[in-house]
């Protein structure tokens, strides 16, 4: 049976995750990566602009969070949007197959501030697209900006706790039982 | 009777929003800047490090709102502190008479994305302070979480709200009632 071929793209990410691991996110070069998975520089280019959105990958994630709202039931309220979304991302991108690069992408961009900047960056773009993705719902604009900020949030701490390799549980459930906690948390800050 | 005199970091802050609105903040440089204050490039230094930090002056809003949670009574739930610290923000730093240098201080910053970019920093850095200041007064690392979010927004509406100059409401005014509107929304968002 064929072991299972990552395509070009998987494959500069994994190579430039060992070598950020190996030698450091600084001391590595697009070149460096495009060689270690068997690959051109011109490939490379064709795939991210530079060497930083190999981590960052081409805005996949706001796509899915995006077409996960739109597609929630109707009747949802603006956090059961949210919650919709939340499990697409179990289903399509956090997937048990990603948690060990999540960890280990997480390690990278926690030794690096100019990383840590662009991980900032690209947070407050999704939660900017999930305003945009409540409001084409017809959900009034200040709930969209409220819903989505919790939603962001949620989506920050269970990435967080999922990517804890010590933790076995799917994406979906702990994005689940964190939404709950940060509804129960909302409750009580305005009590 | 003697006009006011601006202090050196002030001066050198109108002098910037001036050149900035004239010629572009691209084509201004620090030496402009100390020349329209009538001061010198090494005072210009002695006060912002670069700039682009003209604009973001020194992380005193930080300290405010630091300072104004952990002020709050003892009694305060985590967004009456929120609440709290957003008074003692309309009384310290955005007083009336700021409230022209700030709309002209957000043009600027509209008009260019890496000012942008540095001011969202600065929000994330913000609601990490308030997350801090939450926690010292013994609020759970959720609940923290959450109300620091939801005072960021609060703040964040409340800023756009007062710097629009067709309102005349003070921001303490402005900021209380975003926060109700704030409130209701996440009361609405949750249900």
């Amino acid at each position: 049976m064929a072991r299972w071929q990552p395509n070009a793209s998987e494959r500069l990410v994994v190579a430039a995750l060992d070598l950020f691991a190996e030698r450091g996110y600084e001391n590595t070069t697009v070149i460096d990566i495009a060689e270690r998975a068997g690959l051109t520089k011109s490939t490379f280019f064709r795939h991210f602009p530079d060497k930083r959105e190999v981590l960052f990958g081409g805005d996949t994630m706001t796509g899915v969070l995006v077409n996960g709202i739109a597609a929630a039931p109707a009747a949802a309220t603006p956090l059961e949007a949210v919650a919709y979304a939340l499990d697409t991302i179990g289903r399509e991108a956090f997937t048990p197959a990603r948690r060990e690069f999540t960890a280990r992408r997480r390690a990278v961009i926690a030794a690096n501030p100019e990383l840590q900047e662009r991980e900032a960056l690209k947070g407050l773009g999704l939660t900017a697209s999930m305003i945009d993705a409540l409001k084409r719902r017809g959900v009034p604009d200040l709930t969209s900006r409220v819903a989505a900020e919790l939603g962001a949030l949620t989506l920050k701490i269970a990435y967080e706790r999922w990517s804890d390799t010590t933790n076995a549980d799917e994406f979906t459930e702990v994005a689940r039982r964190t939404l709950s906690e940060v509804q129960a948390a909302s409750a009580l800050s305005l009590r």
